[in-house]
C-alpha cells in the first residue's frame, strides 16, 4: 500500500552501492529537517535548532551487525531529537538474507509481507514532520527473505532519495541504481553524494539527471583533509570522532561551497507539496480534460473520480480526499482492470521484459518480416491455445481489432467456398470506384451474416459491433447494423445452493422459456464430455437443427461464420452459457455442410455437401477468447473447455499481462489457404495496424505466459472463490443467482429491470466503494490506523454490469485477499436487503 | 550496426562495477578459448595449448592510465598468443571522459560515432575464433565523450558477458548492472564472478539469474589465502607475481571445485551456435507460423523474409544469408517502420519511460479514473495539437480505433442536431432487440454519410474502412460498404523542377481533369494564407459549393461529417493534396449551415441555419492526423498547416515514439457536450478498449514529446531532404513527379497503371533491397569490409505504394544518412530507365 500524508513527508533512502554514506546523509537530513523552519525563515546555524523545523523520525527496517554499531545508534548520537527505530536486527555483519540463514532461518516477523506491513504500521504512526527510512546496502541488496529491497518495498512506493557513489566507478553504479529504481516505478526525488573532485561523479550525474528532471546535491563538510569534502576519517578517540563528525554535520547543513542539507530539505518539502497538489488535482484534471471510455460524463461528479497514484499486486493506491491525514488508500482492483490483470499490477519481470524489447527494437515493421518475440509468441500460442488445429497467428492491437480480423477471415472463407472466387455482380458494383452517383453503391440484397448468441460482445469497432445483436451499446451508433442471428442461450445459475440451467426466450428459438435442467454442483456443468449423452444434449441438437433450418431454408438467410464466446459472455453481463449448448451448436453447424450452401440465387453447386479433407465444415467457427482465454476461467482455452476446436480464435487482455495492448488471432491452415489461393494482392487479408506484432507486447506476452505456467489457478470447472462462501451468497434474499468459474465471481441481483440499463448493481458497487466494512481490513493496514479513523474499509473497485455485480481476481491474488473481498461483498449484500 | 559472424564469436565484457576483475576474466577466457579444442576433445592442462582451440583477439576500445599498466599489457603477458589492441589511450587513470578533458578535449577519433565505427572495423577484421572486447569501469562508466558505455556500444549490440561483483554489496550492483544492460536490449550470455564465500553473492545470483535464463559462473583458482579463491594479492617481485598469476589462471581454466573457464567457453560456444541457428531459422519460422498484415503470402518466398535481429537509430540489423561471413547487415528503415519512428529505434529514454510506467502501474482501468501519464498527456495534447479548439482527449489503441471514435463522435453530433434527440422510427426498429424475424432489421433508407477525398485511408476496422471510398483494400471485405462521397482532390507534384497543381477527375466534380496552377517552389504551396486571395481559391470554393448543392439538394444525400487527412494521404499512395483546397473545403462546409439540415423527410427545422455560439458549424470536421501529425510533415498539427481548426482530430503512430500502440482522439467541447446533454447512459459514447489510456503508452508519449521538442525538424512547408537532390529526381526520365515535405520524400514513377495494383514501384524497391550501390556505403561499415565483399551495399528497406516509391526519415535521422539514401535511390532510378 503506497503512502502519502498531508502532515508529513516520508522518504526512503536507497544507496547506489553499499558504504556510500546512507546513514550520514540520513543524519544530515534529520538534522536539517529539524533545523529548517517551516515558515521560510533562515535556519539557525547550530545542530540543535530542531524546535524550528519538523519532527523527525527514522527507521532502519533491517540492520545487521552488532546492535551497538547499528545505524540507528549513529542517529541517536548525532541527532538525539530523532525518534529512531530498527525493526529487525541480525547479529552477523553480512547481507540480511545471509544473516537470517546464520541466525537460524527467516524469523516470522521478517517475512516479506509481514515486514512490509510492519513498515507500513510504523509509517502510519510516524508520518508527521519528516520520516526517513534507510535501507541496507544497495538498491538490490537482499532483504531477510532474499527479495531485493527495491522489490520488497515496492508496495509502499515511497518517494525516494538515492545516495550516489562518489568513488571511482560511482557514475556507473549510481546510474544503474537509478534505472533499477525507475523501472520499479519509484520517483527519485533527489540524488545525494559526497564531493568527488577527482572523478567528477557529482558534476557528471548533475547534468545527466537534470535532463531527467532529478536534482543532484553534492554534500560535503569540513573533513580531515579539506575544508569541504567527504566525512572525516575515524579519529583516535570516540570523543574526538564525535567532535569531528559534529563539525562535519554543521558544515553539511549550511555549506555555502556546494549544496547544503538545508537546500535538500527545502527541495524535498517543495516536491512533497507538489506531489500532494498533483494528486489532489489529478481527479479534477481528468474530469476536465479526459473523455472516458463507456462513461456518461453527466453522471460523474468530480468527486466520483478515482485518482490512481500507482498500483501494485491486486491493489490500486487511490487518492482519499476524505481522510484527514493519509492521502492514499488501498483499493482492490475488483475488475482486474477490465479483466486485463493476470499476475498483478506492476510486476517487475514484465516491466523489464517491456524495457528489453524497447531497448532491442523499439518497434519494427512486420509485413514479410520476422523478429524473435513475435515468432516465439506465435509458436507458443500455436502450441497451446491453437494446439491441434491452428496454423497461423495474426497480430493486432486489441480484442476489437483481433475480432475484426477473425470476422474478415471467416467471412471471406465462406464467400469463397459458397459464392465462388469472383465477386458477384452486386459486390462488384458496390466496390467499383466511381460507378455510382455517390459511392455508397448498392448493397447486395442479403449480407453475409454471423450466427451467434444473444448477449455476445466482440468490441467497439463497427465490424465487431455488427457481429453483435442490437443493444444499448449500439442504439446510438449510427453506422451500426447487426448482421447476424443471435440465438437465446441456455445459461447456468447457482440459486439457493442448486445449479439451474434455463433459457429465456419468447418461443422464438425454444419451445418455451424456463428451466432445462438442475445439477448438484457447478463442476458437473463443465464436464461436457459426460453430458454429451444426456437427453439435454439431444434437445439442444434438435433445437439448433430447427433454428438453422428455419433461418436458411425458410428465411433464406446467408451465413458466413459461427461466432462464440466460450463459457462466459463477459460484457454482455457475465452470462454463463451452458458449455454443453455451445458444444452442440458447433457440432450441429459442422454437420450441416449441406445447409449453408443453399441460397437464392443458387450458390456454387460444387461447394454443396463437399468439403476438402482437413478443411473447415459448415461454417468457419470463431471463438472470441478475449475474456475467457489463457486460463482466466480455469481452462487453457475455449477448445479445452468445450472439447471442440474452432477454426479461428482471438486472444487478448491477459495475453500481455496487463501492461500494453496486444491481440492475436489464430487461424487454421484451411482458413489461411483461402487467402493464398491466388497471387493476387487484392485476395490477401489487407488488414494491418502500424504497431502490428510490436516487440514490446510480444516480449511481455512471452514473459506473462512463463509466469502463468508457474501459477496454479482454478482446476477445470471450479473457481478460485471459496465454495461455501459462494453458496452462502446464493441464499441471500437480495440475490437472484450466483456463478463462480475460474477467477470470476458474479452475483445477479433480484430486479424488475435486468440488463445493462439496470441500476441495481451500481448501487451495490457505490456502497462497497464508500461504506466501511470493518471486518475486512486491508492486510497492509494496521489495526491502529483503523482505530484512528484512517480508511478502515476494504474498498473494492468493482464494475457493475446492469443487475450483475462481479469480482474478478488476477491469477495470483492471495487467498486472504479473496476471502476479505468475498466477505465484504456478502456484508453489503446482506445489508442491502 | 549489430554484429554476428559464422566464423567467430565476438563478446563484449562489461563490469558490474569498476575493479571487479574484467581483465582477469578476459585473460582467463582468452586462455580457455585457445586451450579448449573445437572438436570436443579434452583440453590439455597447460596454459599454452592454444593450437587446439580458437584464435583469440582482444580489444580494449578505451584505456586510461599509463600504457605500461594497461589491460592490454596484462593480456600480452599472460596470454601472449592473443592479438591485443587498444584504440584510444588516455594518460590519466580516471574515467575516460575526465581523462579526455585533461588531455585537452575529445580527440576526433574518440567521438561516439567514430569510435563505434572503429570498433566495428576491428570486429570485422578480427571476427574469427573468439574476439573479446573489454569495456572500462562499470556498465555506465562514461566513454570519452561522456556517453555511458552501455549506450555508446549499443549500435553494435554484441552478446554480453557481465562480470559480477563478489564484494559486499555486489549482489545489488550486479543485479542493477544486469537490468541496465537488459533495458538496452543486450543479451547477457553469462555472468562471471569470483568466489564470494562470506557474502554468498555467487550463490544468490546463480539462483536469481537462472530464473531469467542466464548462467552464472563462479571462477576461482589457487590464491594467496586458499586453494580456490579470488586472484592472489600482489607478490613482492614481478617474477613472483607472474608465477602466482599463472598458477591462478591454470586453476581457473580447469577448476573442479567451482566452475571452470573451459566450461564458460563451452557455454559461450553453445549459445553462439544457438544464436546463429535462431537467426537462420527466424525467417523460416515466421514464414510458417505468422500471418502478416497486408501481405499476399503466395508472393512471399521464405528467402524474401527480412529477419530482423534488432534495430537501432535508423537501421535494422537484418540477417544476410548470402554473406559468407557476417550474418547481419544494416538496412535503413526507409519507411520509419510504417511511419511510427520519431526519434529512431530503441531509444533508451523511451525504454526507461515504458519500464517506469509498467513498474508504477502496469495498466489501470480508466473509466471515471485518473492517472498522471494519461492526464498529463491529455493536457499536453490539448495545449499543442488541440490548441485553441479542443477540450477533450479520448484514448484508444491505434489510428483505426481512434478514427472509429472520431466518426462516432462526429456522426452522433450531426444526428442530434439535424435529426433530433430521439432516434427516428426506422432507427428504433433497427436497434430494438428481437422485433425482427432476424435481427438485421431495416436499415434507414439513407445512411449518414461522410464527405471526404478520393484516396483517403483511415484504418482497417470496418467503421474506418466505411469512411473511405471503395478500393482494392475493401474489394474482398464482405462487410465493407463505403458510406460517403469522396471528391477528387487537387494534388501537388514537382515535375522537372516545377510545381504543378492538378486534378484527375472525369468531369464529375471538376470542369475538367488537368492543370490548375503552376508554382515555382514547394514552399509557396504551403503558404495557405497568402494563397487564400488567389483566383484558384475562388475556383476551389465555387467547385465545392457546386458539389455540395448537387449532393444534398439534387441527390438528397445526408452527411454527418467532413473527414480529411491534412496535407498527405499516406496509405492512399502518398498523395499530396493541395492544402489550399482542403482549407477551402473546410471553410465552405462551415459556411453552408443551411445546407446540411435539408432532408427528405424534413429534419428538425429548429436546427436549420441556427448554430449555438461556439458550436461546430455545417458539419463536424474530422482531421485524421495519424500520418501527418506531430511534426512529421514540418507542421505541429493539421490546424497549423491549413490555418483552420477541426472539431475532432486523431493522432497516433509517432505519438508513442515508435514503441507501443496508442491513439488519441481530440474533440471540441461542442462535440463533447453532445454526449452529455442527458444523464442517460445510452447517450454516452459507449466505446472503450481494455487498455484505454494504458500508462505505458502515455508515459512513452510524454517522453517522446519531450524529445521531439529538442529536435529541429523541417520548417513549415519544407522538407529534411536535400532540395537539389529532390529536384534532380524530378528530372529523371523514369520519374513522373516527386514531392518532399517534412520527413517524407515520395517519387511517382511513370506508368500506364497507377495506383495500388501497380507493380512499378515494387520492382524499384526490390532492386534497392538487393542491388549493390557502392557509392553509398553504410557509415558504420568500414571500406575494407566493402572490399572484402561483405555487404557493400546501402540497403534500404522501403515500402512501395503502387507506382509510388517513398522514403520516410525519422525526425532524428542524420543528414549523412539521408544523403546516402537519396543518392542510392537516385542511382537505382537512373539505372532503371
Amino acid at each position: 500500500m503506497a503512502h502519502l500524508f498531508r502532515g508529513g513527508r516520508v522518504h526512503q533512502i536507497f544507496g547506489a552501492d553499499t558504504d556510500v554514506g546512507k546513514t550520514i546523509f540520513s543524519t544530515a537530513l534529520a538534522l536539517a529537517s529539524a533545523a529548517c523552519p517551516l515558515d521560510g525563515s533562515a535556519p539557525a546555524r547550530t545542530l540543535n535548532a530542531h524546535a524550528a523545523g519538523e519532527a523527525v523520525s527514522y527507521l532502519k527496517p533491517v540492520s545487521t551487525g552488532a546492535a551497538s554499531e547499528a545505524d540507528e545508534g549513529h542517529l541517536r548520537t548525532f541527532a538525539p531529537h530523532v525518534e529512531a527505530h530498527t525493526l529487525v536486527q541480525f547479529r552477523d555483519p553480512v547481507s540480511p538474507h545471509v544473516a537470517a540463514r546464520c541466525d537460524g532461518g527467516l524469523p516470522a516477523d521478517a517475512q516479506d509481507a509481514v515486514l512490509v506491513s510492519r513498515i507500513g504500521a510504523w509509517i502510519h504512526a510516524h508520518a508527521r514532520g519528516a520520516a526517513l527510512i534507510e535501507t541496507a546496502g544497495g538498491v538490490h541488496s537482499p532483504g531477510p527473505s532474499g527479495t531485493s529491497q527495491a522489490d520488497l518495498l515496492r508496495p509502499l512506493r515511497l518517494p525516494t532519495i538515492l545516495v550516489g557513489s562518489s568513488r571511482l566507478g560511482g557514475i556507473s553504479t549510481t546510474r544503474a541504481a537509478y534505472e533499477s529504481l525507475t523501472l520499479r516505478g519509484y520517483d527519485v526525488d533527489a540524488v545525494l553524494l559526497f564531493p568527488s573532485p577527482v572523478y567528477g561523479n557529482d558534476v557528471y550525474l548533475r547534468d545527466y539527471l537534470a535532463e531527467r528532471g532529478v536534482r543532484v546535491f553534492t554534500l560535503g563538510g569540513p573533513s580531515s583533509t579539506s575544508a569541504w569534502g567527504p566525512p572525516p576519517v575515524r579519529a583516535p578517540t570516540t570523543a574526538q570522532d564525535c567532535d569531528a563528525m559534529r563539525h562535519f554535520y554543521l558544515g553539511v547543513l549550511h555549506s555555502e561551497q556546494g549544496d547544503s542539507a538545508i537546500s535538500v530539505v527545502r527541495h524535498l518539502r517543495e516536491l512533497h507539496t507538489q506531489r500532494i497538489a498533483a494528486l489532489e488535482s489529478l481527479g479534477k484534471r481528468a474530469h476536465e480534460h479526459c473523455w472516458w471510455p463507456f462513461t456518461q460524463h453527466a453522471r460523474v461528479g468530480v468527486d466520483d473520480v478515482m485518482a490512481i497514484d500507482s498500483a501494485h499486486g491486486d491493489f490500486f493506491a487511490v487518492h482519499s480526499p476524505a481522510s484527514p491525514h493519509s492521502l492514499l488508500t488501498p483499493v482492490l482492483d475488483g475488475s482486474a482492470s477490465w479483466w486485463t490483470q493476470a499476475v498483478g499490477h506492476a510486476h517487475p519481470r514484465l516491466a523489464l521484459a517491456a524495457a528489453y524489447a524497447a531497448g532491442r527494437y523499439g518497434h519494427v515493421i512486420f509485413p514479410s518480416a520476422a523478429h524473435e518475440p513475435a515468432v516465439r509468441l506465435a509458436e507458443r500460442l500455436l502450441a497451446t491455445v491453437g494446439r491441434g488445429w491452428a496454423a497461423r497467428v495474426f497480430y493486432s492491437d486489441d480484442g476489437s481489432t483481433g475480432m475484426e480480423v477473425a470476422l474478415k477471415m471467416a467471412l471471406q472463407a465462406s464467400v469463397r467456398r459458397y459464392a465462388g472466387e469472383a465477386p458477384d455482380a452486386e459486390t462488384h458494383a458496390r466496390t467499383a470506384r466511381g460507378r455510382q452517383p455517390g459511392s455508397l453503391g448498392g448493397r447486395p440484397p442479403r449480407v453475409w451474416e454471423v450466427l451467434g448468441l444473444q448477449g455476445s460482445y466482440h468490441g467497439d469497432t463497427i465490424g465487431a459491433m455488427d457481429a453483435c445483436e442490437p443493444s444499448v451499446f449500439s442504439e446510438h451508433v449510427e453506422w451500426y447494423q447487426g448482421r447476424g442471428y443471435w440465438m437465446a442461450p441456455p445459461t447456468v445459475h447457482l440459486r439457493a445452493g442448486r445449479v439451474h440451467i434455463e433459457v429465456a426466450d419468447e418461443g422464438r428459438d425454444w419451445p418455451a422459456s424456463g428451466a432445462l435442467a438442475q445439477l448438484d454442483t457447478i463442476d458437473e456443468v463443465y464436464d461436457v464430455e459426460a453430458r454429451l449423452t444426456t437427453p439435454l444434449a439431444a434437445h439442444y441438437r434438435r433445437v439448433v437443427h430447427a433454428v438453422l433450418e428455419r433461418l436458411v431454408v425458410e428465411e433464406r438467410r446467408r451465413f458466413g461464420a459461427l461466432v462464440l464466446e466460450p463459457l462466459v459472455m463477459g460484457a454482455g453481463g457475465m452470462i454463463f452459457v451452458d458449455p454443453l449448448f455451445q458444444r452442440c451448436l458447433v457440432d450441429v453447424v459442422r454437420e450441416r455442410t449441406d445447409l449453408f450452401a443453399l441460397s437464392d440465387p443458387p450458390l456454387r453447386s460444387a461447394a454443396a455437401g463437399t468439403t476438402p479433407p482437413g478443411s473447415w465444415r459448415g461454417l468457419p467457427v470463431v471463438f472470441d477468447e478475449v475474456f475467457a482465454g489463457l486460463g482466466r476461467l480455469g481452462f487453457a482455452s475455449g477448445a479445452s473447455a468445450l472439447g471442440v476446436t474452432p477454426d479461428v480464435s482471438c486472444v487478448a487482455k491477459i495475453l500481455s499481462g496487463g501492461t500494453v495492448p496486444l491481440a492475436a488471432t489464430l487461424a487454421s491452415d484451411s482458413l489461411f489457404r483461402t487467402f493464398t489461393s491466388s497471387t493476387d494482392k487484392a485476395h490477401a487479408l489487407l488488414h494491418g495496424h502500424s504497431y502490428t506484432a510490436h516487440p514490446v507486447g510480444c516480449q511481455v506476452a512471452l514473459e506473462t505466459l512463463d509466469l502463468l505456467d508457474a501459477v496454479r489457478g482454478a482446476a477445470r470447472g471450479t473457481s478460485v472463490w471459496d465454495r461455501a462462501g459462494v453458496e452462502r451468497l446464493s441464499h441471500l434474499p437480495r440475490v437472484d443467482s450466483v456463478m463462480a468459474l475460474g477467477t470470476v465471481l458474479a452475483v445477479a441481483l433480484r430486479t424488475d429491470r435486468a440488463g445493462y440499463a439496470s441500476e441495481e448493481a451500481e448501487s451495490v458497487v457505490r456502497r462497497l466503494r464508500t461504506q466501511a466494512v470493518p471486518a475486512a481490513c486491508h492486510p497492509d493496514l494496521p489495526p491502529m490506523a483503523a482505530d484512528a479513523g484512517e480508511t478502515p474499509a476494504f474498498p473494492l473497485h468493482l464494475r457493475s454490469l446492469g443487475h450483475v455485480v462481479y469480482i474478478m481476481a488476477s491469477l495470483t491474488t492471495p487467498e486472504t485477499v479473496r476471502e476479505r473481498a468475498l466477505s465484504a461483498l456478502e456484508q453489503v449484500l446482506q445489508a442491502a436487503t
